[in-house]
């Protein structure tokens, strides 16, 4: 697309995204690539592409944005940790509907001044988690951007038509799980903030260092979402993005429900819920307020309960908690130190 | 998905982006939009869209971002206007591919103090040109933008297999032709800049009124696309975003050939040629260089002529100029005055 005119004319080197054009990046990021399968009929380079979707599936579509300033920071993440993220939490949305994720567009708003380097750092991230979870980066957009670094990412899944995870299937009564740990990423970034490292640098404490790493690089529950969906084990799914309050209130609110969650049970991370005490912050409700885990929660009908023993056993060292269950009295609440409270609302930022 | 942490903490009017979450945001989105038709059988608010492909298609998957300042300027376009360029020039896209739109994601990257009444018609743009092409809006992405308003939109389409129409398909020998004029958006946008207006007010002279309406409004080719994948009458086909001399050279350098232009024969538009003659600027190599046309360029093989007058016939009332041809010599030139000149490069700043 033509630009309204750039105010960039100041001689540069050839080692920054305005050194070179937008045709010479599109043909550096292709060749970063590993050839495209034999799904991919037009791949980049064309005004769209075109590709093969599994015979007798439906299409999962979904964006998500991670923008300077906002979803990240550079001295915390690495480019490549970036790219790898901007694809994550997109995979995690098609996980959470049961789908399985195939095709990725990449739209790019690069500030003059970026390096180059980090342009190579960005796409060898996204094409780490492309190639863990089978996703081929199909096309995109590459522009200039006066402000922040924005890496926007669109992934196209495929689901079939029995195998839909929403959010509105829930019913008083089921209960509610959650995999994996939770708050692990919000301690992680917390103490980014207070401990200035290089974005490649990692904490000495092995668990600390953990958290950051989920804080830059969250794993997807692709193949819980896909074991989900494919059993029909599960009444309703969402992925944590916004954690686990939220997630909780946003299930139970298109069920038409309430829920309650039983705070002992929720599995903080061990590393988390000793750095929120240390800083004087209630572990849970920081694990419940906090985002980025990523994890999936879900709920289970009672008959379910023998299929989710199944999964388990399939998913791979992902564990599996019950935490509560959604209930005809419409609050969500929790229920801790043998008093009931509300849920926490949105992020609690430090 | 958890941001850094906002430093907006001010007192607002509930007028701006900033006044209102995220949440209640789509919600006022989703209110605007029509009811979802079958093929969408997850809408806007779960973690993802599905949605049903047409039978026995292949997808067209394409994404494309205005940015502020770079691709479009809040004193020359309305909030409407951005937000019908927005996915016009995705569908353009998808056109240029033989595909029918059927798709839209939208990501919006919003600046706090951007008007709600702003949004409401970045909506109503959009909601227009879908509704005029098809296009049914079924998710999306809202987040903060510290910088520029950004908004990304995804189009995913559908193509049968053998309606594809890609840029690589040109031989030497077949005829280039260009729908519709050339220039108008151009020299519309060149006309703003040197008339200080309100973005929703147009100029006082019908023919600069109907260029500033093609830099804000772009009416993609969307049945053209369809016409010439149809009836396999294309070789080879993109559209003008950056300018037909772009294009031309893209599709001879994909097809592996030259191309030479006649340049008696291209289409100017009648505004464009007197507006660029008043300043100076040579309206041919203005209107080869200039951009957001989107007309479609496509080449043809001589015998398939007829069935380019059966497309003219349905083409409604859309004009189809031959304008030269591939050759075997790879260079890429314009014979205009009895010489042979190269084509000009990129876009030609006022």
């Amino acid at each position: 697309m033509t630009t309204l005119g750039s105010p960039l004319s100041e001689a540069r080197q050839v080692t920054d995204v305005a050194s070179i054009g937008e045709r010479a990046l599109i043909d550096r990021i292709r060749r970063k690539l590993p050839p495209a399968p034999p799904s991919v009929v037009v791949g980049i380079g064309d005004d769209a592409a075109v590709a093969v979707m599994d015979r007798g599936a439906m299409q999962v579509l979904t964006t998500d944005a991670l923008v300077e300033g906002v979803h990240f920071d550079r001295r915390f993440s690495t480019a490549a940790d970036i790219g790898y993220k901007a694809l994550a939490v997109n995979v995690s949305d098609v996980a959470a509907m049961g789908g399985v994720p195939r095709f990725a567009l990449l739209s790019l708003m690069l500030p003059p001044t970026l390096p180059l380097d980090d342009v190579d750092g960005l796409i060898e991230g996204l094409s780490e988690i492309a190639k863990q979870t089978g996703v081929v980066l199909v096309g995109g957009n590459i522009t200039r951007s006066p402000g922040p670094l924005v890496v926007d990412v669109t992934v196209i899944g495929a689901v079939k038509p029995r195998r839909i995870l929403t959010r509105n299937g829930g019913r008083a009564g089921d209960d509610i799980y959650v995999s994996g740990t939770v708050g692990a990423a919000a301690a992680g970034l917390a103490w980014l903030k207070e401990n200035p490292l290089g974005p490649s640098d990692l904490p000495h404490d092995p668990a600390m260092a953990d958290c950051v790493r989920r804080h830059r690089r969250p794993e997807p529950r692709t193949r819980l979402g896909m074991l989900l969906g494919r059993t029909k084990a599960a009444s309703s799914c969402m992925d944590l993005s916004d954690g686990l309050a939220d997630a909780v209130r946003q299930i139970a609110d298109a069920s038409g429900t309430g829920a309650i969650i039983d705070g002992s049970r929720v599995p903080i991370s061990e590393a988390a819920a000793a750095w929120f005490s240390s800083r004087g912050v209630d572990p849970i409700v920081a694990s419940l307020s906090g985002g980025d885990d990523y994890e999936l929660v879900f709920t289970l009908r009672s008959r379910s309960r023998g299929r989710l023993r199944l999964i388990e056993r399939q998913a791979r060292g992902v564990t599996l908690t019950k935490i509560g269950e959604l209930t005809e009295d419409p609050a969500v609440v929790v229920h801790r130190h043998g008093a009931i409270e509300p849920l926490p609302h949105g992020f609690v930022h430090f």
